[in-house]
Protein backbone atom coordinates (compact mmCIF):
# COMPACT_ATOMS: atom_id res chain seq x y z
CA UNK A 1 0.00 0.00 0.00
CA UNK A 2 1.21 3.60 -0.60
CA UNK A 3 2.20 5.52 2.46
CA UNK A 4 0.60 8.57 4.00
CA UNK A 5 2.27 11.59 4.19
CA UNK A 6 0.75 14.31 6.42
CA UNK A 7 1.77 17.68 7.15
CA UNK A 8 1.38 18.57 10.58
CA UNK A 9 -1.24 21.92 11.26
CA UNK A 10 0.88 23.16 14.10
CA UNK A 11 2.97 22.10 17.56
CA UNK A 12 2.27 22.30 21.52
CA UNK A 13 4.02 23.86 23.62
CA UNK A 14 3.07 21.72 27.09
CA UNK A 15 4.07 22.39 30.85
CA UNK A 16 5.85 18.63 30.56
CA UNK A 17 9.05 19.81 29.08
CA UNK A 18 11.08 16.18 29.28
CA UNK A 19 9.33 12.87 28.66
CA UNK A 20 10.02 11.90 32.65
CA UNK A 21 6.44 12.80 34.67
CA UNK A 22 4.10 13.19 32.23
CA UNK A 23 0.94 10.92 32.96
CA UNK A 24 1.01 7.88 31.28
CA UNK A 25 -2.93 8.97 29.66
CA UNK A 26 -4.50 12.43 29.25
CA UNK A 27 -6.53 13.35 32.55
CA UNK A 28 -4.69 11.79 35.12
CA UNK A 29 -3.16 14.98 36.22
CA UNK A 30 -6.00 17.36 35.34
CA UNK A 31 -3.85 20.80 36.37
CA UNK A 32 -1.88 19.77 33.70
CA UNK A 33 -1.28 22.81 30.35
CA UNK A 34 -0.63 22.56 27.04
CA UNK A 35 -1.19 25.70 24.32
CA UNK A 36 -1.46 23.97 21.02
CA UNK A 37 -0.36 27.13 18.41
CA UNK A 38 -1.81 26.57 14.74
CA UNK A 39 -0.05 28.40 12.28
CA UNK A 40 -1.30 29.94 9.14
CA UNK A 41 2.22 29.38 7.50
CA UNK A 42 1.48 25.82 7.72
CA UNK A 43 -2.40 26.31 6.58
CA UNK A 44 -4.11 29.27 5.55
CA UNK A 45 -7.60 28.59 6.09
CA UNK A 46 -6.93 28.18 10.04
CA UNK A 47 -9.41 30.58 11.28
CA UNK A 48 -12.34 29.00 9.44
CA UNK A 49 -11.03 25.80 10.08
CA UNK A 50 -11.62 26.42 13.96
CA UNK A 51 -15.09 28.01 13.72
CA UNK A 52 -17.44 26.29 16.17
CA UNK A 53 -14.77 24.43 18.04
CA UNK A 54 -15.45 26.38 21.55
CA UNK A 55 -18.58 24.65 21.50
CA UNK A 56 -17.28 21.74 22.62
CA UNK A 57 -15.70 21.29 26.07
CA UNK A 58 -13.49 18.18 25.59
CA UNK A 59 -11.13 17.78 21.84
CA UNK A 60 -8.95 15.04 20.65
CA UNK A 61 -5.24 15.52 19.67
CA UNK A 62 -4.19 13.62 17.17
CA UNK A 63 -0.46 13.70 17.73
CA UNK A 64 3.23 12.43 16.38
CA UNK A 65 5.81 11.05 18.82
CA UNK A 66 8.40 13.12 18.05
CA UNK A 67 11.13 12.28 20.57
CA UNK A 68 13.07 9.06 20.19
CA UNK A 69 10.62 6.84 19.70
CA UNK A 70 11.59 4.79 16.36
CA UNK A 71 9.99 2.07 15.07
CA UNK A 72 9.16 -0.50 17.33
CA UNK A 73 11.52 -3.19 16.27
CA UNK A 74 9.68 -6.41 18.42
CA UNK A 75 6.10 -5.66 18.25
CA UNK A 76 6.03 -5.64 22.05
CA UNK A 77 6.23 -2.90 25.11
CA UNK A 78 6.44 -3.16 28.55
CA UNK A 79 3.40 -0.98 29.98
CA UNK A 80 4.52 0.51 33.39
CA UNK A 81 0.81 -0.18 34.64
CA UNK A 82 1.83 -3.84 34.44
CA UNK A 83 4.63 -3.17 36.43
CA UNK A 84 6.94 -2.98 33.98
CA UNK A 85 7.79 -6.87 33.71
CA UNK A 86 5.51 -7.76 31.59
CA UNK A 87 4.84 -7.52 27.70
CA UNK A 88 2.18 -7.02 25.93
CA UNK A 89 1.45 -6.04 22.07
CA UNK A 90 2.05 -2.23 21.06
CA UNK A 91 -1.86 -2.21 19.78
CA UNK A 92 -2.78 -3.40 23.05
CA UNK A 93 -1.44 -0.74 24.58
CA UNK A 94 -1.22 3.35 24.26
CA UNK A 95 2.66 2.76 24.45
CA UNK A 96 4.91 5.40 21.91
CA UNK A 97 6.86 2.82 20.87
CA UNK A 98 4.47 1.50 17.80
CA UNK A 99 4.67 0.99 14.07
CA UNK A 100 3.17 4.41 13.58
CA UNK A 101 4.09 6.71 16.22
CA UNK A 102 0.43 8.56 16.30
CA UNK A 103 -0.58 9.53 19.57
CA UNK A 104 -5.01 9.98 20.76
CA UNK A 105 -5.52 12.12 23.73
CA UNK A 106 -8.15 13.80 24.90
CA UNK A 107 -8.06 17.17 26.51
CA UNK A 108 -10.67 20.00 27.73
CA UNK A 109 -10.71 23.34 25.80
CA UNK A 110 -9.96 25.89 28.17
CA UNK A 111 -9.99 28.67 25.64
CA UNK A 112 -9.30 29.85 21.82
CA UNK A 113 -6.96 32.61 21.39
CA UNK A 114 -6.98 34.37 17.90
CA UNK A 115 -4.18 36.32 16.69
CA UNK A 116 -2.21 37.70 13.67
CA UNK A 117 -0.59 35.13 12.51
CA UNK A 118 -1.75 32.33 14.65
CA UNK A 119 -4.21 30.27 16.96
CA UNK A 120 -3.62 28.98 20.10
CA UNK A 121 -5.54 26.57 21.90
CA UNK A 122 -5.14 26.62 26.08
CA UNK A 123 -6.00 23.09 27.37
CA UNK A 124 -6.18 21.06 30.25
CA UNK A 125 -5.25 17.31 31.21
CA UNK A 126 -2.65 17.02 28.21
CA UNK A 127 -0.32 14.57 28.27
CA UNK A 128 2.16 15.79 25.60
CA UNK A 129 5.90 16.31 25.38
CA UNK A 130 7.25 19.37 24.74
CA UNK A 131 7.06 20.66 20.89
CA UNK A 132 5.04 18.01 19.81
CA UNK A 133 3.53 18.17 15.97
CA UNK A 134 -0.23 17.93 15.79
CA UNK A 135 -1.90 15.78 13.06
CA UNK A 136 -5.65 16.46 13.83
CA UNK A 137 -7.82 18.23 15.62
CA UNK A 138 -11.76 16.86 16.38
CA UNK A 139 -14.74 17.49 18.43
CA UNK A 140 -15.29 14.67 21.19
CA UNK A 141 -18.86 13.64 20.92
CA UNK A 142 -20.44 12.14 24.15
CA UNK A 143 -23.00 9.77 21.19
CA UNK A 144 -19.96 7.63 19.42
CA UNK A 145 -16.67 8.32 22.33
CA UNK A 146 -18.24 7.63 25.54
CA UNK A 147 -18.68 3.66 25.53
CA UNK A 148 -20.37 2.88 28.97
CA UNK A 149 -20.53 -1.22 27.72
CA UNK A 150 -16.60 -1.14 26.88
CA UNK A 151 -14.39 -3.51 28.70
CA UNK A 152 -10.80 -3.94 29.06
CA UNK A 153 -8.32 -6.94 30.70
CA UNK A 154 -5.64 -5.69 32.07
CA UNK A 155 -6.10 -2.50 32.01
CA UNK A 156 -9.09 -1.90 34.67
CA UNK A 157 -7.65 -4.56 37.07
CA UNK A 158 -4.45 -2.73 38.14
CA UNK A 159 -5.31 0.32 40.21
CA UNK A 160 -3.83 3.44 40.78
CA UNK A 161 -2.06 3.62 44.30
CA UNK A 162 -1.75 7.71 44.20
CA UNK A 163 1.50 8.95 46.45
CA UNK A 164 1.76 11.88 49.00
CA UNK A 165 3.10 14.70 47.16
CA UNK A 166 5.24 17.23 50.22
CA UNK A 167 7.05 19.77 48.81
CA UNK A 168 9.85 20.96 51.03
CA UNK A 169 10.09 24.63 52.15
CA UNK A 170 12.99 26.31 49.81
CA UNK A 171 11.36 24.45 47.13
CA UNK A 172 8.19 25.75 47.47
CA UNK A 173 9.23 29.61 48.00
CA UNK A 174 10.96 29.54 44.52
CA UNK A 175 7.61 28.51 43.33
CA UNK A 176 6.19 30.75 45.22
CA UNK A 177 8.36 34.02 44.87
CA UNK A 178 8.62 33.53 40.84
CA UNK A 179 4.99 32.08 39.85
CA UNK A 180 2.80 34.10 42.12
CA UNK A 181 -0.60 34.33 41.69
CA UNK A 182 -0.12 30.82 39.94
CA UNK A 183 1.56 29.08 42.19
CA UNK A 184 -1.65 26.97 43.30
CA UNK A 185 -1.79 25.72 39.34
CA UNK A 186 1.98 25.14 39.10
CA UNK A 187 1.99 23.29 42.66
CA UNK A 188 -1.23 21.24 41.62
CA UNK A 189 0.14 20.12 38.27
CA UNK A 190 3.33 19.08 39.94
CA UNK A 191 1.32 17.25 43.30
CA UNK A 192 -0.69 15.12 40.63
CA UNK A 193 2.35 14.29 37.92
CA UNK A 194 4.19 12.85 41.15
CA UNK A 195 1.60 11.76 42.85
CA UNK A 196 1.12 8.94 39.76
CA UNK A 197 5.04 7.87 40.86
CA UNK A 198 6.82 8.68 37.30
CA UNK A 199 9.80 6.79 38.20
CA UNK A 200 10.69 4.35 35.32
CA UNK A 201 9.44 1.08 36.02
CA UNK A 202 13.03 -0.80 36.70
CA UNK A 203 13.30 2.09 39.37
CA UNK A 204 10.26 0.76 41.49
CA UNK A 205 10.80 -2.96 40.91
CA UNK A 206 14.31 -2.39 42.68
CA UNK A 207 15.04 -2.72 46.42
CA UNK A 208 13.17 0.49 48.23
CA UNK A 209 16.83 0.87 50.31
CA UNK A 210 18.98 1.12 47.04
CA UNK A 211 16.52 3.68 45.57
CA UNK A 212 16.30 5.66 49.09
CA UNK A 213 18.19 8.77 48.32
CA UNK A 214 17.72 8.41 44.54
CA UNK A 215 17.02 11.61 42.71
CA UNK A 216 14.89 12.45 39.98
CA UNK A 217 13.71 15.39 37.99
CA UNK A 218 11.26 16.52 35.70
CA UNK A 219 10.89 20.35 33.83
CA UNK A 220 7.03 20.75 35.09
CA UNK A 221 5.83 24.59 33.62
CA UNK A 222 9.72 25.06 32.86
CA UNK A 223 10.59 24.44 36.79
CA UNK A 224 13.39 22.08 36.96
CA UNK A 225 11.44 19.71 39.97
CA UNK A 226 13.51 17.35 41.63
CA UNK A 227 12.36 14.98 43.68
CA UNK A 228 12.83 11.46 45.75
CA UNK A 229 10.90 9.05 47.06
CA UNK A 230 10.95 8.32 50.74
CA UNK A 231 9.09 5.75 52.29
CA UNK A 232 6.27 5.54 49.82
CA UNK A 233 6.11 9.13 49.50
CA UNK A 234 7.42 11.63 47.10
CA UNK A 235 9.55 14.66 48.45
CA UNK A 236 10.16 17.65 46.15
CA UNK A 237 13.59 18.92 47.53
CA UNK A 238 14.89 21.87 45.24
CA UNK A 239 13.00 23.44 42.63
CA UNK A 240 14.68 25.76 39.88
CA UNK A 241 13.60 28.15 37.21
CA UNK A 242 15.07 27.07 34.08
CA UNK A 243 12.86 28.48 31.04
CA UNK A 244 10.50 31.98 31.86
CA UNK A 245 7.45 32.95 29.54
CA UNK A 246 5.85 29.09 30.03
CA UNK A 247 4.07 29.81 33.16
CA UNK A 248 2.46 33.02 31.10
CA UNK A 249 1.64 31.60 28.18
CA UNK A 250 -0.13 28.38 29.76
CA UNK A 251 -2.27 30.73 32.32
CA UNK A 252 -6.18 31.20 31.34
CA UNK A 253 -6.70 35.05 30.54
CA UNK B 1 8.00 22.02 10.84
CA UNK B 2 9.12 18.58 8.97
CA UNK B 3 6.10 16.02 6.89
CA UNK B 4 5.57 13.11 8.64
CA UNK B 5 5.38 9.73 6.50
CA UNK B 6 3.36 6.76 7.91
CA UNK B 7 2.98 3.06 6.27
CA UNK B 8 -0.83 1.24 6.36
CA UNK B 9 -0.47 -1.65 8.67
CA UNK B 10 -3.18 -3.09 7.15
CA UNK B 11 -6.70 -2.16 5.29
CA UNK B 12 -10.57 -2.95 5.57
CA UNK B 13 -12.83 -5.10 4.20
CA UNK B 14 -16.03 -3.19 5.40
CA UNK B 15 -19.46 -4.20 4.38
CA UNK B 16 -19.97 -0.38 2.83
CA UNK B 17 -18.53 -0.69 -0.98
CA UNK B 18 -19.51 2.84 -1.72
CA UNK B 19 -19.76 5.98 0.30
CA UNK B 20 -23.78 6.46 0.06
CA UNK B 21 -25.17 4.77 3.45
CA UNK B 22 -22.11 5.00 5.23
CA UNK B 23 -22.55 6.12 8.71
CA UNK B 24 -21.68 9.47 9.84
CA UNK B 25 -20.16 7.75 13.13
CA UNK B 26 -19.14 4.04 14.18
CA UNK B 27 -21.94 2.84 16.44
CA UNK B 28 -24.83 4.21 14.81
CA UNK B 29 -25.42 1.15 12.39
CA UNK B 30 -24.11 -1.52 15.09
CA UNK B 31 -24.81 -4.34 12.91
CA UNK B 32 -22.43 -2.79 10.79
CA UNK B 33 -19.09 -5.18 10.22
CA UNK B 34 -15.68 -5.08 9.12
CA UNK B 35 -12.61 -7.05 8.92
CA UNK B 36 -9.12 -5.75 9.67
CA UNK B 37 -7.02 -7.55 7.20
CA UNK B 38 -3.19 -6.96 9.20
CA UNK B 39 -0.64 -7.62 6.51
CA UNK B 40 3.04 -9.37 7.76
CA UNK B 41 4.23 -7.79 4.66
CA UNK B 42 3.64 -4.51 6.15
CA UNK B 43 4.99 -4.90 9.55
CA UNK B 44 6.68 -8.38 9.81
CA UNK B 45 6.05 -8.25 14.01
CA UNK B 46 2.64 -8.31 13.28
CA UNK B 47 1.82 -11.25 15.83
CA UNK B 48 3.76 -9.89 18.46
CA UNK B 49 1.77 -6.44 18.16
CA UNK B 50 -1.75 -7.76 18.41
CA UNK B 51 -0.89 -10.23 22.05
CA UNK B 52 -2.86 -9.23 24.35
CA UNK B 53 -5.76 -7.50 21.92
CA UNK B 54 -8.05 -10.07 22.62
CA UNK B 55 -8.61 -8.12 26.43
CA UNK B 56 -10.34 -5.53 25.08
CA UNK B 57 -13.89 -5.46 24.09
CA UNK B 58 -13.38 -2.07 21.90
CA UNK B 59 -10.74 -0.94 20.09
CA UNK B 60 -9.62 2.22 18.44
CA UNK B 61 -8.85 2.70 14.50
CA UNK B 62 -6.65 5.62 12.98
CA UNK B 63 -7.34 5.13 9.50
CA UNK B 64 -6.84 7.48 6.71
CA UNK B 65 -9.34 8.95 4.27
CA UNK B 66 -8.41 7.82 1.05
CA UNK B 67 -11.50 8.23 -1.16
CA UNK B 68 -11.28 11.57 -3.16
CA UNK B 69 -10.89 13.73 -0.25
CA UNK B 70 -8.54 16.05 -1.22
CA UNK B 71 -7.31 18.52 1.41
CA UNK B 72 -10.10 21.17 2.34
CA UNK B 73 -9.52 24.02 0.45
CA UNK B 74 -11.61 26.46 2.86
CA UNK B 75 -11.13 25.11 6.16
CA UNK B 76 -15.47 24.77 6.50
CA UNK B 77 -17.87 21.65 5.92
CA UNK B 78 -21.49 21.26 5.94
CA UNK B 79 -21.95 18.94 8.65
CA UNK B 80 -25.05 16.50 7.51
CA UNK B 81 -26.08 17.01 10.96
CA UNK B 82 -26.84 20.55 11.01
CA UNK B 83 -28.75 19.78 7.37
CA UNK B 84 -26.16 20.76 5.16
CA UNK B 85 -27.01 24.11 5.03
CA UNK B 86 -24.46 25.58 7.50
CA UNK B 87 -20.90 25.89 8.07
CA UNK B 88 -18.28 24.76 10.57
CA UNK B 89 -14.51 24.56 10.69
CA UNK B 90 -13.28 20.83 9.84
CA UNK B 91 -11.64 20.61 12.63
CA UNK B 92 -14.87 21.06 14.79
CA UNK B 93 -16.19 18.20 12.81
CA UNK B 94 -15.43 14.56 12.01
CA UNK B 95 -15.49 15.27 8.61
CA UNK B 96 -13.37 13.30 6.25
CA UNK B 97 -13.06 16.96 4.69
CA UNK B 98 -10.29 17.72 6.81
CA UNK B 99 -6.49 19.42 6.07
CA UNK B 100 -4.85 15.59 7.38
CA UNK B 101 -7.26 12.89 5.94
CA UNK B 102 -7.39 11.44 9.30
CA UNK B 103 -10.23 9.03 10.51
CA UNK B 104 -10.92 7.65 13.92
CA UNK B 105 -13.21 5.62 14.87
CA UNK B 106 -14.24 3.50 18.07
CA UNK B 107 -15.60 -0.47 16.94
CA UNK B 108 -16.56 -3.39 19.08
CA UNK B 109 -14.19 -6.25 18.50
CA UNK B 110 -15.56 -9.47 17.71
CA UNK B 111 -12.64 -12.02 16.62
CA UNK B 112 -9.13 -11.53 16.15
CA UNK B 113 -8.54 -14.68 13.40
CA UNK B 114 -4.21 -16.04 12.96
CA UNK B 115 -3.45 -16.92 9.69
CA UNK B 116 0.07 -17.84 8.17
CA UNK B 117 0.65 -14.51 6.30
CA UNK B 118 -2.19 -12.55 7.61
CA UNK B 119 -4.13 -11.40 10.96
CA UNK B 120 -7.52 -10.52 10.53
CA UNK B 121 -9.73 -8.30 13.24
CA UNK B 122 -13.36 -8.69 13.09
CA UNK B 123 -15.40 -5.43 14.51
CA UNK B 124 -18.94 -4.17 14.42
CA UNK B 125 -20.28 -0.66 14.29
CA UNK B 126 -17.61 0.77 11.76
CA UNK B 127 -18.18 3.60 9.65
CA UNK B 128 -15.27 2.59 6.67
CA UNK B 129 -15.41 2.77 3.60
CA UNK B 130 -13.98 -0.57 1.80
CA UNK B 131 -10.86 -0.62 1.31
CA UNK B 132 -9.44 2.44 3.63
CA UNK B 133 -5.91 2.08 4.85
CA UNK B 134 -5.24 1.37 8.49
CA UNK B 135 -3.03 3.32 10.30
CA UNK B 136 -2.90 2.56 13.80
CA UNK B 137 -4.82 0.20 16.51
CA UNK B 138 -4.99 1.06 19.88
CA UNK B 139 -6.99 -0.30 22.93
CA UNK B 140 -10.55 2.11 24.24
CA UNK B 141 -9.45 2.98 28.17
CA UNK B 142 -12.79 3.39 29.81
CA UNK B 143 -10.49 5.17 32.40
CA UNK B 144 -9.16 8.19 30.09
CA UNK B 145 -11.57 7.40 27.12
CA UNK B 146 -14.92 7.83 28.67
CA UNK B 147 -16.36 10.90 29.69
CA UNK B 148 -18.86 11.69 31.63
CA UNK B 149 -18.67 15.55 31.80
CA UNK B 150 -18.10 16.74 28.19
CA UNK B 151 -20.76 18.65 26.42
CA UNK B 152 -21.36 19.61 22.83
CA UNK B 153 -23.14 22.56 21.05
CA UNK B 154 -24.59 22.09 17.93
CA UNK B 155 -24.14 17.88 17.70
CA UNK B 156 -25.93 16.69 20.73
CA UNK B 157 -28.93 19.66 20.09
CA UNK B 158 -29.73 18.03 17.01
CA UNK B 159 -32.16 15.09 17.20
CA UNK B 160 -31.65 11.87 15.31
CA UNK B 161 -35.10 11.10 13.84
CA UNK B 162 -34.80 7.34 12.81
CA UNK B 163 -36.99 6.40 9.83
CA UNK B 164 -38.99 3.42 9.34
CA UNK B 165 -37.53 0.91 6.91
CA UNK B 166 -39.49 -1.67 4.84
CA UNK B 167 -38.30 -4.23 2.03
CA UNK B 168 -40.41 -5.07 -0.73
CA UNK B 169 -40.88 -8.89 -0.78
CA UNK B 170 -38.69 -9.75 -3.80
CA UNK B 171 -35.81 -7.81 -2.73
CA UNK B 172 -36.28 -9.55 0.88
CA UNK B 173 -36.58 -12.86 -1.16
CA UNK B 174 -32.56 -12.21 -3.06
CA UNK B 175 -31.24 -11.63 0.68
CA UNK B 176 -33.12 -15.04 2.03
CA UNK B 177 -31.79 -17.34 -0.87
CA UNK B 178 -28.18 -15.46 -0.75
CA UNK B 179 -27.53 -14.89 2.85
CA UNK B 180 -29.36 -17.82 3.73
CA UNK B 181 -28.48 -18.29 7.82
CA UNK B 182 -26.77 -14.88 7.64
CA UNK B 183 -30.25 -12.79 6.02
CA UNK B 184 -30.94 -11.43 9.93
CA UNK B 185 -27.75 -9.45 9.79
CA UNK B 186 -27.93 -8.38 6.57
CA UNK B 187 -31.28 -7.25 6.94
CA UNK B 188 -30.70 -5.57 10.00
CA UNK B 189 -27.70 -3.76 8.88
CA UNK B 190 -29.46 -2.69 5.73
CA UNK B 191 -32.60 -1.51 8.61
CA UNK B 192 -30.26 0.11 10.69
CA UNK B 193 -27.89 1.82 7.74
CA UNK B 194 -31.07 3.49 5.90
CA UNK B 195 -32.87 4.49 9.38
CA UNK B 196 -30.43 7.05 9.16
CA UNK B 197 -31.57 8.72 6.59
CA UNK B 198 -28.17 8.48 4.34
CA UNK B 199 -29.30 10.44 1.20
CA UNK B 200 -27.33 13.99 0.61
CA UNK B 201 -28.69 16.85 2.76
CA UNK B 202 -29.63 18.62 -0.44
CA UNK B 203 -31.60 15.89 -1.30
CA UNK B 204 -33.96 16.28 2.04
CA UNK B 205 -34.14 19.89 1.74
CA UNK B 206 -35.70 19.61 -1.54
CA UNK B 207 -39.65 19.64 -1.95
CA UNK B 208 -40.67 16.30 -1.08
CA UNK B 209 -42.35 15.45 -3.85
CA UNK B 210 -39.83 16.32 -6.28
CA UNK B 211 -38.00 13.68 -4.48
CA UNK B 212 -40.80 11.41 -4.28
CA UNK B 213 -39.62 8.74 -6.96
CA UNK B 214 -35.94 9.21 -6.56
CA UNK B 215 -33.92 5.98 -6.47
CA UNK B 216 -30.53 5.67 -3.97
CA UNK B 217 -28.37 2.88 -3.97
CA UNK B 218 -25.64 1.60 -1.33
CA UNK B 219 -23.66 -1.12 -1.48
CA UNK B 220 -24.00 -3.43 1.43
CA UNK B 221 -22.08 -7.02 2.23
CA UNK B 222 -21.60 -7.15 -1.45
CA UNK B 223 -25.69 -6.51 -2.60
CA UNK B 224 -26.59 -3.67 -4.52
CA UNK B 225 -29.73 -2.35 -2.18
CA UNK B 226 -31.93 0.07 -4.09
CA UNK B 227 -34.25 2.41 -1.88
CA UNK B 228 -36.64 5.22 -2.04
CA UNK B 229 -38.34 7.72 0.17
CA UNK B 230 -42.13 7.40 0.66
CA UNK B 231 -43.88 9.28 2.72
CA UNK B 232 -41.01 9.67 5.33
CA UNK B 233 -40.12 5.83 5.03
CA UNK B 234 -37.38 3.94 3.48
CA UNK B 235 -39.06 1.03 1.14
CA UNK B 236 -36.11 -1.34 -0.55
CA UNK B 237 -37.42 -1.61 -3.42
CA UNK B 238 -34.63 -4.35 -5.29
CA UNK B 239 -31.49 -5.96 -4.28
CA UNK B 240 -29.06 -7.49 -6.29
CA UNK B 241 -25.92 -9.55 -5.11
CA UNK B 242 -22.87 -8.12 -6.63
CA UNK B 243 -19.79 -9.85 -4.86
CA UNK B 244 -19.51 -12.77 -3.60
CA UNK B 245 -17.53 -13.81 -0.38
CA UNK B 246 -17.67 -10.37 1.29
CA UNK B 247 -21.15 -11.80 3.73
CA UNK B 248 -18.49 -15.40 3.98
CA UNK B 249 -15.61 -13.15 5.43
CA UNK B 250 -17.66 -11.05 7.64
CA UNK B 251 -19.55 -13.50 9.00
CA UNK B 252 -18.64 -14.77 13.20
CA UNK B 253 -17.21 -17.95 13.00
Amino acid sequence: MDSITLEPIGKILSCYGQKLGIPRQPGLAPAARALIELDYHEFPHLKDSVRGLEGFTHIWIIFAFHKNYSKNPSGLVRPPRLGGDKKVGAFASRSPYRPNPLGLSVVRLLELRYFEKHIELLVQGGDFLDCTPVLDIKPYLPYSDRLDNANTAWVEAVEDQLMGVRFNESALNVIRSTAEDKTEMVCECIRETLSLDPRPAFAKLKDTNSQQNRKWASLIFGFDVTWTVLSNECLVTSVELKERGILEKLSSS
